[in-house]
């Protein structure tokens, strides 16, 4: 199957969980309901979810257990969008073409949006109407995953970082510091937690750790690339707005960049081979990361 | 045992958790880590996880076993009171005597400190260094009760229409979704989760139920009058603030107030009776809430 429809095929499923999980939401305020699904049904990529459903099936596993894990996982990603994109943080007005989260229904809305998906995510994955058929063990295993990559030592730590260098001259070690935590902690975690659900062994747990890793800075460097020379409309937000930011281009200028990220995505491909013709969606995945134009 | 010499050696061990679960953070950013223990170590009453124990205790176990999910509760209500006490939501400049997160820390670190609180506590419930002792099951249950009274259709929910009709006329059921959600859900499931990671069977259950809710909506009664008539050295924060809020003091007067919490701690304290003798410590917290003065 081409990547692009086997990413189509899944965006699907993955909407329609998330749509399950919306209508699992009994008494919730309805602004606080519209604005949680104003941002999860944003038009976002899913690359993350989709990720952890790759290395799922990569393993050989294929069926729906992984799904609800795979959305908490989405739901902790626009989580963070929209507490970032808020006044005292990022202070975005666009995201994916449209107004931010903060824009349309007011900062302590979105503030509050955003902890709702958050905590959501993990009563998700601890919900038996969503979870029933996943082995508690691994279920725990996943769970101690996403929250430690998305929490004070993962995404929320490097957030912390990004904000506090904000302006600042920063260093390459500052810079290393942010890609690994504010970005590639949460992309990691959704390749790994995919091949836990799938039963991998260390051995091979560490060669998903690779790729995760790999792809995941390679994004963020696609990102401060677009962020430097991307096409607004496409991209979605406002860009050459990161000239105070600790980037990629700041640090290693725009050629070395664009090679250190070719080098990524071949090292993710390589750390991958072990899995033979299984390897073949998640290395296409590597690409569309080194490629992408959105 | 004296009820104030058991929450005091309560609060001592519950505080010694904290404190290791803080040296289980490895590359968290020092401002970050400030952040987070400025409001957990800043002298809280430690109610919610001393429910937790005292419910797990009252069914006749004993042992450590229940501390750290005691803990992660109380590191949910203290990302709860940052992100409460945020210019865009309640403005608040004074908690516990002192300064508030975001006026020593600055809005977004404060945020960020919220949202790092919120994901380590389910960090904590699923890491097995804190948690290996525990059944799988169990703790997926515990997961599911802390995260549903915390998130869209607990807390935050409440904390959304209690932002939504501050300063509006409201009415009684306004009043009541707000007081059940915002304070009664995670103090109710602070008791249950105690129950239930001791075994307790579906009727027993009800009970503890019963009691929470009881004593939640007490807690926030208490705290309606505390503002209209407390000693602002006392409770540590600024007072008869709560003017445009939805309270219980403005829908149906102080003298109805005070009527209204007693009859809900006589119904607590009623509602645990099949406890037996195990129910005094129970009984004590429930009179407590009733009586305290910060």
């Amino acid at each position: 199957m081409e990547l692009s429809a086997y990413m189509h095929e899944k965006r699907i499923i993955i909407e329609n969980t998330l749509k399950d999980i919306f209508v699992s939401f009994v008494s919730t305020p309805g602004v606080l309901r519209d604005a949680m699904e104003y941002m999860v049904f944003s038009n976002g990529k899913r690359i993350r979810p989709i990720l952890t459903i790759a290395a799922y099936e990569a393993k050989g596993k294929s069926g729906d257990e992984v799904l609800p894990i795979a959305c908490a996982i989405e739901m902790i990603h626009t989580y963070s969008l929209i507490h970032d994109d808020l006044p005292s943080i990022d202070n975005d007005d666009i995201r994916r073409g449209r107004p931010t989260c903060h824009k349309v229904f007011g900062d302590a809305v979105a503030i509050l949006a955003g902890d709702a998906l958050l905590t959501e995510a993990f009563r998700i994955l601890a919900d038996s109407r969503f979870t029933y058929r996943t082995n508690p063990r691994l279920l725990k295993q996943s769970i101690f995953e996403i929250a430690s990559a998305a929490g004070a030592d993962g995404m929320v730590g490097g957030q912390v970082v990004d904000v506090l260098y904000d302006g600042k001259e920063g260093s390459k070690n500052i810079l290393h510091y942010i890609h690994m935590h504010k970005t590639t902690a949460l992309i990691r975690a959704s390749v790994r937690v995919g091949a836990i659900m799938a039963g991998a062994k260390t051995r091979e747990l560490k060669h998903f750790t690779k790729y995760g890793e790999c792809i995941g800075l390679a994004f963020q460097i696609m990102d401060d690339i677009l962020d430097a020379e991307g096409d607004e409309e496409l991209v979605g937000k406002k860009l050459k707005k990161d000239t105070g930011k600790q980037t990629y281009i700041k640090h290693y200028g725009i050629a070395a960049s664009k090679i250190k990220l070719e080098q990524l995505i071949e090292e993710a491909v390589k750390s991958i081979d072990f899995l033979g013709e299984n390897s073949n969606i998640l290395k296409e995945i590597a690409q569309f990361i080194g490629n992408r134009s959105m």
